[in-house]
C-alpha cells in the first residue's frame, strides 16, 4: 500500500466516524430515567453496549458477546437518514414493515458505503444479522434493545406507556415475546414489575 | 444458587444499568461535529467505541480489540459522580491530578459497587488498566478518547480550542502526545489538519 493509499483509508475512515456523529441528534420516544429529555439513539447504543456486559451471564451457551457488542454498537446507524420509529406510537406498524425495511437498507448502503470496502462489509453483514433476528447473538441483543426502554417506563413512572396508552396485553406481545425469546429470567424478573405497575394504575 | 439469589442478582444488575443512565446527563466541553451543543459523556463513549471498531487496523500488534471496547464503555462511569474535567480548560490541571484521581476512584468504589461482586471487580480492573495507560490495550484505548475530540472541533471550526484559547504547541502536548502513542499514523493525519486549521487562524 502507498502512503497516498494510507493516508486515503484513513480519509475514509473518519468521513464515516464524522458522519456517525449525527446518531446523538436521532431523536427516540423513550425519555431517560429521570425523565429530563427524550433519550438519542447514540447513548441509547452506549446504554444497551453496557447491558450487554452486565448481563452476559443471562446469554444463552454459545452466544458470543464480544459480537452482541459489536451489533449494538452499529444497530442504529441506519436511523441517520431514517429515524426511530417508536414502537408503541400510532405509526408503530411502520415498526418492521416493508417500507421502512428498505428505507433502513438504503440508509446502510449510503452510510456503511463511506467505509472502506472490507470495514464496511463485515459492518453491514453486522446490521443485517441483527436485524434479522435468527442467530443466538442477535436474538440476545434484541433482548437487550426492547428491555432498556421497559425499564426507562418503570423508572420514569410509565413514559411511553403512558404517552401511547398501552395496555399490558400489548407490551407482552410487542416487547415481553422478545425479551423473553433471548432472555427469559430478564423477562421473568422485569415482568413482575410491569404487572405491578400496570395493576397499580 | 436459589431462585430468591439470582433473582437478588438481577437485583443488582439492573440498579447498577439504572444508576447508568445518569451518565447521559453528564456534559463535556465539546460539542458535537455540528455545534448545536454540548457533547454528554454516555454518547461520547459511544462514539469511542466505534472509533475502535472502524480503526482497529491502526492499534498496534497484540491489541486486542474486544477488550479496548469494553474499557472504552466503562471509562467515564466515574463521571457520574465527579463530572468532566476539560483538559484545554482554566482548570485543567485538574484533570488526572491527585485530587481528580482520589475523587475518581471513590467513584468507582459507589458505582462498581453496585454490581454483582464478581462483575464489579472485573469492571473496576478494566476501569483502573484504562486510567494507567500502560499497557497496549489502554494506551490504544487512551488514544481513541483524545482523538474524538479534535475531530469535533475539526468539524465545528474551532470548538473548545477557540473557547480555551488554544495554542497549537498545547495541542501537541496534551493531546498529540498521547494519540501517536497509540496510533501514530492516526496523529499524522490529523496533524496536518490540525496544523491547517490553525495556520489559518
Amino acid at each position: 500500500m502507498t502512503g497516498a493509499t494510507a493516508s486515503d483509508r484513513i480519509t475514509a475512515q473518519m468521513a464515516f466516524l464524522s458522519e456517525a456523529d449525527r446518531l446523538k441528534s436521532i431523536s427516540r420516544a423513550t425519555t431517560l430515567c429521570d425523565a429530563s429529555r427524550r433519550e438519542n439513539s447514540a447513548e441509547h447504543s452506549w446504554h444497551l453496549t453496557l447491558y450487554a456486559l452486565v448481563l452476559a451471564d443471562q446469554a444463552a451457551p454459545g452466544v458470543e458477546i464480544n459480537r452482541v457488542l459489536r451489533m449494538l454498537i452499529l444497530h442504529d446507524l441506519v436511523e441517520i437518514d431514517v429515524g426511530d420509529v417508536p414502537i408503541h406510537s400510532a405509526n408503530g406498524s411502520a415498526h418492521g414493515s416493508q417500507a421502512t425495511r428498505a428505507a433502513e437498507s438504503s440508509a446502510a448502503d449510503r452510510i456503511f458505503g463511506l467505509l472502506p470496502p472490507d470495514i464496511g462489509s463485515a459492518f453491514r453483514s453486522l446490521w443485517e444479522e441483527f436485524e434479522a433476528a435468527e442467530t443466538p447473538d442477535a436474538v440476545f441483543a434484541k433482548s437487550l434493545d426492547r428491555m432498556q426502554p421497559v425499564m426507562a417506563n418503570l423508572a420514569s413512572d410509565g413514559g411511553t406507556w403512558i404517552e401511547y396508552q398501552v395496555t399490558h396485553d400489548q407490551l407482552d406481545a410487542r416487547v415481553g415475546s422478545k425479551i423473553a425469546r433471548g432472555a427469559p429470567a430478564l423477562w421473568d424478573w422485569l415482568r413482575d414489575r410491569t404487572l405491578a405497575w400496570f395493576s397499580s394504575r
